[in-house]
């Protein structure tokens, strides 16, 4: 149905395993074990992870970074990255990093996110990164922050976040 | 280890057109008749919007909705639906409702989008229906705001954002 | 160079009551019990509000109104009122407005709050006012959203809040 | 009217000067020269600045810190320091860091703020220090971000704004 370079690079096949499966493997974990299972391929990756093209790559307490190799996958109809994209790898990278936090038994869910476009991002900028960094936990709520920065060393967004916490 | 319908289920093709061309195309009308363009299938829709699933629905001066049936290949790994989807979805309405808003020659940059997550999403909720409203058009910005609801008629997401907007 | 009434103009005298003790007399009462006692004098308000000269209007189950005189004593450096007034004007109504929703024994504190600036306010503005909205009530968190109205009838802010609430 | 030394710790008189003039004074510096004349008392403060009793500390390119001791007429009426209060000085650390960026003839405007509330602030912590920096100075919006340390070293609130910028 479709050939030539063109038309194959503007084709995605997406497969992912069954989330249920991956979220039950990881509630008998710490959280950072968790993610450090995803990291190695023991727990498969979210669907949404895989659809966009989203890579783990660290993570550490209160710290997560992930990557990006931007795609025209990822364009909105102005020209550049949807800024969908950029929120959905912040609320990754911020709510792992509040996830690499929890102790087994403790749950999170995000109540808000914030995120700030400084630049347009675009395929010529290659691979993005972004790091997620929790700056405060609490009994109820904890609060992270993340930023996407390029192959150029310059930010292209920020994002801040608050998740509610809670023992199971 | 995946056969059969179940796996079927968990491999997703998409499929889109070149965006620079839409973008193009979109450069010679007002905002709205980009838009429902896009509705009418005159412009092809931007790949992010085919790679989600989300449906534009509606266009008219200041207001969008967008519709998007949830499935698994939306999931974050805590078992519902990914927080970057509403964000998607809702940075999909808001800006575009800005959009809608602009003479030929006149464009916007989305400067920043705040999402809150009022009840999380799963897969039971089926169809979800968003709405973005212009609420303030300036002369150097314009505030918008959205918000996703079920078939339940609950709030499950709401969100705000700036835009800066320029004459080309 | 100032001299007779514009000098005295330019000093502000406020007093106010024991913050600790309105605070303990309305643990006693359901938030809108509590409110409500604000608004006739039977619980003095609190010292921060008589700073500014925030006036509370009407309380009801998830909806507060307030109204502000605005004054030179609210300006900020580049000629209008500062941003902060906005703020805490809107984080008094969307608070209030979780409070009201709240029966004796429930808790909220405020995890964050956004607040847009859609048009600059002067003195040439006059009495503005602010209502706060509960969007949503949560086992964990609660979400209100609140704007500024012009006697013009134009908004000049809006602004989004998460709550945390919990029973004591 | 007042006796006593707990009803004269209840009382506030605030006296400030022409926001028009020191405006205007403003004006024909850059940003940091106004700052520093601002930090030195050349240029009077805003009346919200006094008001509250925000101290301006430092200004430098891309950095601004002021302090505030708490105070009971900082107040909300649940026990601890209005949230309006950290917004206040969180909005005035991060605009006035933009500011202080600005060359003579370029102007900002807060477009809006961010506020995340770490933890609650009561008068046991005495004197508060807030810093803002910028993030990324554009050519149609600057973004920057602030924290409120206390005199433990925790950090009780952070900010995050993007403000309008433009040429006279």
């Amino acid at each position: 149905m479709f050939s030539g370079i063109s038309a194959v690079s503007r084709t995605r096949i997406v497969s992912w395993s069954d989330p249920a499966a991956a979220a039950a493997q990881a509630q008998t974990m710490s959280g950072l074990e968790a993610l450090l299972a995803m990291i190695e391929g023991r727990i498969s990756a979210p669907p949404i992870i895989e659809l966009l093209g989203i890579k783990m790559l660290t993570a550490e307490p209160g710290r997560v970074t992930m990557g990006l190799q931007i795609g025209e996958h990822l364009y909105n109809p102005i020209g550049s990255v949807h800024g969908g994209v950029a929120a959905t790898l912040l609320d990754s990278v911020m709510g792992c990093a509040v996830h690499s936090s929890l102790p087994i038994g403790r749950i999170y869910s995000t109540l808000e996110i914030k995120i700030s476009y400084l630049r347009p991002m675009t395929q010529a900028l290659g691979m993005i990164t972004a790091e997620g960094n929790v700056i405060s936990l609490g009994r109820k709520a904890d609060f992270a922050e993340g930023r996407i920065t390029g192959p150029d060393g310059k930010i292209y967004a920020t994002g801040s976040t608050t998740c509610a916490v809670w023992d199971l």
